[in-house]
């Protein structure tokens, strides 16, 4: 099979919402009166970003969440998608259920496919997608990460640090009972992009970002582009991760022999988590919460912004935690 | 040095037309008022579309160079891009070098780099480009591949087969003298979007394509879309090729001892070539030349659109020729 048979027998599909789909040199795209476009871009690696065995369902899946992820945290409403495909060989099978995955996704978040490229190669995922978001009185609605304020609460939505766990464990560097695992690597391999409390978020948070590379580090970005410093409670974020919870909480089937440090180190800097970190005035927390019920989305308050620069991460006694959470660097 | 570092170093650049630039979720984009965007997406895979040690600058250049080629074939305004890269290592000076050939041909066509993602993995660089067709009267004035009718004139812009022609000779499977080489090697390696010419022809040209995987394999796909047939003159098509020019109408200091048949197979099939391939009715002879004459690009009338379905290619006595000039799979 070449490649435009390939891209027909798999991906391409009529255009809806484009005016335009695949299938030309272009597609073409008009985004609704008075918004403006939101893109954003995420390459996924084989050995990198998945395993080379990983289900290619739930890499069709996940290809496309962390792309979503990014227009949930700009607020923006997903529009349609671009592919980039590098396949080392034309396996049908696999083709099948990567597209499935990807398009399953696609659909429910009515994000179309319009356009992209297929070639050999090592295997690498390109995914380039358009939402909109609008634009009020010449000012954009888009969520940034340069709003936080000092005094802001500081929230985070859904569990963190499930996905690192479930990446450990597959690594053999963690042993966990395969309950554990199972519900940990749902989290890692097909995680859920936070668009409805991106969209419930307009108007209501001062800024926000997604958790692709561990929450301090993401963390990092709004203090550097809002010009404050942050306090976060880190035995509060420790309850996000659904192993803690279900080991210390629930009915006791089990108990995970970690140490408060490890605990710590896989909400804060775990990674792949796809949540939503955002700021917002503490004179929107009922706003908070309706956007939360919403959407649908558990939100949870995990610190405050300072006008003292910096970061500071403290125990549930209040003691001032050591920062050495390091965060995921794709060249590390 | 990490991913933060290294896209603050190389490639980030205070935003111009974008709303919104590198370094949050999302880039933010607002089309021109009565226009749509024209979205294209191009992968380029190491030992697939270029050698291992092809010079970083010009692998920057081509790199857009391909994207840009796209938005020309659409007659689409070059607005913004995103990159994203997956480098095996970081090397400071192959970065250096790359980012500088790819901005410098983004500064030619004012078109801005507006984000992206990096990796480690194996050299791969995925582009999407983004440009603005004008909507008038509720219709698009894009060039599309649908709209070519039997009667119409059938044309190419530039040169064509010299970018094969120096492939052929790198990969070892052709000689020529270093000077045909070098000319040729300069198609392959940093092409010409015809961007001047695809704006030109808004509202002439009744159909348009790039010259990416070979000229009858591309023809082919507006034959497709267009539901026309085609003629093709192989042997004004060979007169195309810069080094059968030289070879056969300069200063005679060289002569290239290839049969009719290579030459044409060069012409017909080469690929890489980012020529624009398009057709207009006859009437418009005048308006094509005008629109060659302002873009400053050459332009050659090269057969003629049919109504008989299918694709004959006719020698200079008006013989009919073998089609069986493959063209690129990049599968194959």
């Amino acid at each position: 099979m070449g490649e435009f048979d390939l891209i027909k027998r798999y991906f391409k599909r009529p255009a809806r919402h484009a005016a335009l789909g695949v299938g030309d040199d272009c597609a073409l795209l008009q985004p609704s009166v008075g918004c403006q476009l939101a893109i954003s871009s995420d390459m996924l690696v084989q050995g990198r970003h998945f395993f080379a065995d990983v289900d290619p369902f739930k890499l069709g899946h996940k290809a496309l969440a962390v792309n979503l992820s990014d227009l949930a945290a700009c607020g923006a409403k997903p529009l349609a998608f671009t592919l980039a495909l590098s396949l080392p060989e034309v396996n049908e099978s696999w083709l099948a259920a990567f597209s499935a995955g990807l398009l399953a996704l696609a659909d429910a978040h009515q994000c179309e496919l319009i356009g992209g490229d297929t070639t050999g190669g090592p295997l690498n995922i390109c995914i380039t997608v358009f939402g909109e978001v609008p634009v009020v009185q010449g000012q954009s609605q888009a969520l940034l990460r340069n709003g936080a304020k000092a005094g802001d609460d500081l929230y985070v939505s859904g569990t963190v640090g499930d996905a690192r766990l479930a990446l450990d464990v597959l690594l053999g560097k963690l042993m966990v009972p395969d309950a554990v695992l199972t519900t940990a690597r749902t989290r890692l391999e097909t995680p859920t992009p936070r668009v409805a409390l991106g969209l419930a978020l307009r108007g209501v948070a001062s800024s926000a970002i997604d958790v692709s590379d561990g929450l301090l580090g993401d963390l990092a970005h709004i203090l550097e582009l809002s010009h404050t410093g942050a306090t976060v409670w880190a035995d509060e974020t420790i309850q996000l991760i659904a192993a803690y919870a279900y080991s210390t909480r629930a009915r006791g089937q089990f108990h995970l022999d970690f140490s408060a440090t490890q605990w710590r180190t896989l909400a804060l800097a775990g990674g792949d988590d796809y949540e939503l970190l955002f700021t917002a005035p503490p004179q929107q927390r009922d706003a908070v919460a309706a956007a939360a019920l919403r959407s649908q989305t558990p939100v949870h308050r995990i610190g405050q912004m300072d006008a003292t620069p910096g970061l500071r991460v403290l125990d549930a006694q209040g003691h001032l935690l050591p920062d050495n959470f390091a965060s995921f660097d794709h060249f590390a």
